[in-house]
């Protein structure tokens, strides 16, 4: 791992927390897979000693990346403090500022919004500011990148600077990756690999155990819990092959039961198991109310699949829109097995699917009882081999319940497609 | 803004991405509710030495939050190498020793799964270490927190140690402010104020020529963009209340058709609004497939007004389950404006909601033509007070172009409900 890089985020959105930075994990994982090892992500506002002494704190490092503030507002201020720290101050790059001017122009015209002459073109010109001697990465949005090596007499890493949206951030990677100075910086790099493992029923105690019992010196191990599912992520370096496949056997040996995979992820399974198969689904949800047929829409071609779903959020749409008859509402109460068995068997028949899937329960805050806690989720699948019906009161917010029924909700469709053990 | 705060996150499995983190911004705006300004997030894997780094980084802060890292397993090291830097040596604490005991054993016996008791033992062993001298803060799920102060002859900031799960670390929170020490640090504070103001329909550079044309010195301003909503968040202390309004009165000057909201979001407002009015709503979504009426469900009580909503993603479920007939679908296509009509009015009719909402597009990356390119959306709201169509073209990937569709359908309730201009 002989070349490491450290990851800049700039925004007083992102540290206050409005806006969830996407920037930082996107690169880490390209720098991983580039071989190159991430010590640090910093989030700092849109302070200029702040984004300062974060460029100090990573001196060291091979290669620094910046994301955010290349705006047109005052608070924008990246390009410039990066110039100064490297020993090149900036000036409006002409080219530049008239390159920049026709896609604002054409941005403001395709959606219609009429725009000030003068404002535009003081934006723009401060966008246009390059320090000296910096490679301009051309504009994917609005906003250039720069690729700022040190100034000649100077020691440090080269600083990548890329803009805020996450779209263009991407879609500016290639250009950045192949500018002379990045490259220099990266040729020492060696391959890293990285390999998960996920359980699904096992607590990261029991895990611990295991890992506990052998010596993987050569292995940089984590292990996350996420909505009730367990992954180890193991990072090496080529060498340490046969160390990481001694783990898996490890773990296969002590957890083979919950062991569900060795990379792709539930989501992954699932779809491939429809899409093998050739079967569809169709989904009735309460609590969770849309949560979980998006979820299996987000990847491209789904429809091959997905037929649709049912958020039956009120009582008369679980009679009228699923067919759960009214008797069993009035008999089992909406949060029951029964319900989520006649949401199961209403979601297949009325959308014409070959499987099922309902879900209903008490997200909370309010609406739980002594017999039906807040977190009491009943969920159901039923397909051409059978039926898994599924009972559980899970802890936590509003959010946490309908997230974690929603992940259970996948280990059934998967344990009904792929079998296996209980979901 | 006397007193300042850093925060690390520490996790390798936050550093890489593959789980966002929550907690810093959750902290951020604990802090700054508090009157505390947080200069910086570092974001670091699970090793000693980069953990020890940033605790350095943040030497000079008053108050340093650390989450993660406190779990059983051998990468969890918070807790020892923070006694390490503030000089504080760790030992197991006996009496902790026996109540993580308690707690892990009850957890197993809840799910029914079967623990090894030595794995178990090791396990609470290693999350019963404390540094000398410092505060335990008692578990909310296993993981205990700890204030820990420099050691007599030190200086630097105190440490407060949370654990990384989102509902253990805000179910100490109060606890932790509560310590002693926190109190100490947190006595100098002033009040910070932070207010919003929130912006439809115009690009981020012509709210920068209007913010360049007045000078607010004591006031912090960034703005952000998102999915096509246009933030303006502002952090004063007290006494620049005037500044402060002068600046409200100047973007509503400048941009009162697309100021939507000096506050709430616009979630709040059409919740609002459905409870005020006492109107029900329903959905019928193609390409956005229950993300719409997943949204409109996240808040608690929401289901006095969401009668739910159909993921209509085949057309066959189309016709079956909204009612757009089939003549429509052939002779119109899918995406159109018909169908979107079409889908609002049948989501309206079948869940006998006061407002339907229909929305249909090409999510991409596939499926688009020349005539209807990717990012294609038409949308229709319909209730008491009329008819709102709309159609689109959106950039960006599938997920930019779902979440873009929901946030505009959004907006369309929003000015159904509340009237001003079209979203």
């Amino acid at each position: 791992m002989a070349v490491r890089a450290g990851i800049v985020v700039t925004g007083t959105e992102v540290l206050t927390g409005r806006v969830s930075d996407r920037n930082g994990p996107w690169l880490a994982e390209e720098l991983r897979r580039l071989g190159v090892d991430v010590g640090a992500v910093l989030v700092v506002g849109d302070r200029p000693e702040d984004l300062r002494n974060a460029l100090r704190f990573l001196a060291d490092e091979d290669v620094v990346l910046t994301t955010g503030g290349l705006g047109p507002t005052a608070d924008d201020l990246t390009a410039q403090v990066v110039g100064e720290v490297q020993g090149r101050p900036s000036s409006v790059d002409p080219e530049l500022e008239r390159q920049i001017a026709g896609i604002v122009e054409g941005l403001m015209d395709g959606r219609g919004w009429r725009a000030d002459p003068e404002a535009t073109a003081a934006g723009v010109r401060k966008q246009a500011l390059v320090p000296e001697g910096a490679i301009v990465l051309p504009p994917v949005g609005t906003a250039p990148g720069l690729v700022v090596p040190p100034a000649e007499e100077r020691d440090g890493p080269v600083v990548v600077v890329l803009p805020g949206p996450p779209s263009e951030l991407q879609g500016m990677w290639p250009a950045a990756l192949a500018a002379e100075p990045v490259q220099r910086a990266l040729a020492d790099r060696s391959e890293l690999r990285q390999e998960t493992l996920r359980l699904w029923g096992t607590l990261e105690s029991q895990l611990a155990a295991t890992l506990r019992q052998h010596e993987f010196p050569a292995l940089e191990v984590t292990t996350c819990l996420r909505d009730g599912e367990l992954e180890i992520v193991t990072r090496y370096g080529s060498e340490a092959q046969p160390e990481y496949d001694r783990l898996v056997e490890a773990v296969r040996a002590a957890h083979g039961p919950q062991l569900f995979s060795t990379g792709p992820t539930v989501d992954d399974l699932v779809a491939s198991a429809f899409a093998d198969r050739g079967l569809t689904v169709a989904t009735a949800e309460s609590c969770t109310s849309g949560l979980l047929v998006a979820r299996l829409t987000e990847r491209a071609g789904s429809s091959a699949w997905v037929l649709g779903g049912v958020a039956s959020y009120a009582n008369s749409a679980k009679e009228a829109l699923v067919g759960v008859p009214s008797e069993v509402l009035e008999s089992c109460g909406a949060v029951s097995t029964e319900v989520a068995a006649a949401l199961a068997e209403g979601a297949r028949s009325r959308f014409g699917a070959d499987v099922g899937v309902g879900i209903t329960g008490i997200a909370g805050p309010g609406g739980g009882s002594p017999e039906k806690p807040v977190g009491t989720v009943h969920l159901c699948a039923v397909g051409p081999d059978g039926r898994q019906p599924r009972s559980v009161v899970l802890p936590g917010s509003r959010s946490a319940v309908r997230h974690r029924s929603v992940a259970l909700a996948m280990h059934m469709l998967r344990q009904l497609l792929l079998g296996g053990p209980p979901a």
